[in-house]
């Protein structure tokens, strides 16, 4: 039983999903997910402080990676194109190949009351770490903010829009998209041109 | 004790606050409120479901009506406009005048936890309800939802800097700063102009 486990955690985790879809987040116990991957419970705690952390893990570490691309980002690139190369650059790191992973993930996530406002204020969490890299960049208090709302915006649909889709368009194509849109309800005009 | 109490519920929600502020909201029972507003616990529950309802009553006709708001606004509105529109017609119904109430509310939801996620939960709520009242006016999916986006931080961002103001400045103004400085953000070069 105390035996190194090759690659326990990724048999946890998979075993994890895996209950998680077949019989609701709620219902699902530890020692079940252990059970499942032939593990003990005590592994299934070297791993993970809970079962919701093996939804969650590693994006403790989001905001600050996030906040850094924005601040480190080339001074001549405006708040957009900060925004999309951040975007690009998590993707790359995080995302790359697990589109049915991430898929299974946000349907668990979506069925459950608890975890969609974990969702939401990990949203939060990485709005305000990204206000402060604009900040760093020298916007002013109110831009930043509306810079750091704008990119867990792009950054949420986007990815939204990646999980939906039945091909395999890359992120960076679905971008560009997001941020083409964004521009147009942005630059529509200020005034009706005439009134009735 | 079952006589007709004038204006028992306004009695009961500024004892309410004024409790929430100098003890908090959790430790903060319902016995104690009917207390201070010198009615019952019963008068209490024929008002208000609980404790939390105190603060959050009124807030389920918003997502409604903010939709409504954005399925009427004349055609030719572009999103921004739209939005503004919207965010002052509701300003007027229901934060006209309540400065002061709505910055003590406000206080009282940043120091709680549960609170704060029932705030972005709202959020999320009014960003679906507003999300339909722009494909009722035949925004693209897409659009739509950016627009949706951008009318939730605009509320929140421009609700957030009126009570933050030491002024009174009108929303409405503030509205247009929170507009002008968005445009800006996306209307940034979209590429920088050289690179080193």
């Amino acid at each position: 039983m105390s035996r190194w486990q090759p690659d326990a955690r990724g048999r946890l985790a998979r075993a994890a999903i895996e209950l998680f879809t077949e019989q609701g987040f709620a219902a699902t116990t530890v020692p079940q997910i252990a059970a499942r991957a032939d593990l003990t419970t005590r592994t299934f705690f070297r791993h993970f402080a809970d079962k919701r952390e093996v939804l969650f893990a590693g994006d403790e570490e989001l905001p600050a990676l996030v906040a850094r691309l924005a601040t480190d980002a080339p001074a001549a690139l405006g708040p957009l194109p900060v925004i999309a190369y951040a975007l690009e650059t998590v993707a790359a790191a995080k995302f790359e190949g697990q589109l049915a992973y991430l898929r299974t993930r946000r349907a668990v996530i979506q069925a459950d009351e608890g975890l969609r406002e974990r969702e939401l204020r990990k949203r939060a969490v990485l709005a305000d770490a990204i206000g402060r890299g604009f900040r760093a960049r020298g916007l002013d208090e109110l831009t930043a903010i509306l810079a750091a709302q704008l990119a867990v915006t792009v950054f949420s649909v986007t990815i939204d829009r990646w999980l939906d889709q039945d091909g395999e368009r890359p992120l960076s194509a679905l971008v560009h998209d997001t941020l083409r849109a964004l521009r147009a309800v942005a630059a529509a005009p200020a005034a009706p041109p005439h009134r009735a």
